[in-house]
């Protein structure tokens, strides 16, 4: 089985290079991912710009490609160029930070493993709910993204699926409470903004936004996170909204 | 009515000074939009930076606040800080280059209309088609997307609601053959990148993809602007994939 392992935290990132160590197991794994951080880069590309590459070797691991580009770039550029030859399963992760509810669509992580179902691909987004309080552990997190992995490709996951795994933080004697199928949680996510002056008296805006699991109906991927399970969502690229296509389908439209 | 005109070309962009144009027939326009080109930038947004924005006047038309972000900062900056209060409408655009297909993932002007919606607020995004052969006419274009936004506006949109509209490319005496309400083509699009050297001798990579409207369903984006007509799509921003939530929903998954 040829794997392609990338993900949106750059390629020497602890949570790819935790699951690498895992993915060997699985099948023969070649790590094509961003020279930098990524995070909340969403689904860009690069178009005009060259896509700089090095082979680098991380933590005596692996040796693995880096491109000075975009999660998706990763993910185009090493199935057009850089692999052997297509490979069986894209893992885009393990992110550094949950990638449930409307972060689905900021995330670098996501459209890695978007762009690997556009391309025909069966492909798994493995993200990591940070909490401050509880110690990351991105060995112990990576093997309970394996045990997950294995069931979902054991499951049938088919070239042009996609889905998306978060997984709990948890404390050395903890187990996550269970595995959750869920949808992804759409609501509004109100951003707070602090406003500062420069040294030259012009305005400027801080984020300060501070992510966590908020109240939500309980059928969804922040509620079953926030809850300790491990959640899978599956995913789509079609963005049409089909009830209102249906709803205007028939309405007289002019142009002149 | 109090309208939010951003995009993803910046603040100087053609298409946004000349929809800003025929907005004002509409309502009370604010500007708030990145201060460079933000193309293909996707869904990303700003978190561990500030945000500079600036008063910037343009062609004498409007002075609106440009910021140092991506389209979806834009949006989100805006509404939180910016506004006199919440807008009536958001649009972005008009796009130098369509967003049909495959493009509507990776697309900035996209990208802010969905966060629109997100925030609860109806928004249009407004893209045109480019053709080498056909000349740009920011201002004849404007004109055909300020009848349909009237046109959506009447329909009905609203809050939380997104669509995107893309302009086919027109010489001076002809007109869009119609407008249709189609689904985005999901088809995959592949990419060619060329392969060089560097002065270093380290190899790097360029796309050289050229963007065109391929053969796909007649009910999609790209065959309906392909064959003219000003295309209506109606978006989602729930990327849960559902015929495949329900047929996972009841296998059991082991953590142990």
């Amino acid at each position: 089985m040829l794997i392609l392992l990338t993900n949106d935290d750059g390629i020497r990132a602890p949570g790819l290079v935790a699951m690498y160590r895992e993915l060997t197991s699985l099948g023969e794994v070649h790590v094509v991912a961003p020279e930098t951080v990524q995070s909340a880069t969403g689904h860009g590309i690069t178009l005009s710009t060259p896509l700089l590459t090095q082979r680098v070797t991380v933590e005596d691991t692996f040796t693995g490609i880096s491109v000075d580009g975009r999660p998706a770039d990763c993910v185009k550029l090493a199935v057009a160029r850089i692999l052997p030859r297509r490979p069986d399963l894209v893992i885009s992760g393990i992110n550094s930070g949950a990638n449930v509810g409307i972060n689905v669509i900021y995330s670098g992580t996501v459209a890695a493993a978007i762009e690997a179902a556009f391309l025909g691909l069966p492909s798994i987004a493995l993200s990591l709910y940070l909490r401050n309080e509880i110690p990351l552990d991105y060995a112990r997190t990576a093997s309970f993204a394996m045990k997950v992995v294995r069931q979902i490709v054991a499951a049938g996951l088919r070239g042009g699926q996609v889905v998306s795994v978060n997984i709990p933080p948890l404390r050395k004697e903890q187990s996550p409470t269970g595995v959750k199928i869920v949808r992804q949680c759409t609501n509004a996510w109100i951003d707070q903004y602090e406003e500062r002056t420069d040294p030259r008296g012009r305005p400027y805006y801080w984020n300060r936004t501070v992510f966590h699991l908020g109240a939500t109906d309980q059928d969804t991927d922040v509620a079953a996170l926030r809850d300790g399970y491990i959640t899978i969502t599956p995913l789509q690229f079609d963005l049409t909204y089909y009830p209102m296509l249906r709803e205007w389908k028939d309405r007289v439209w002019m142009v002149e």
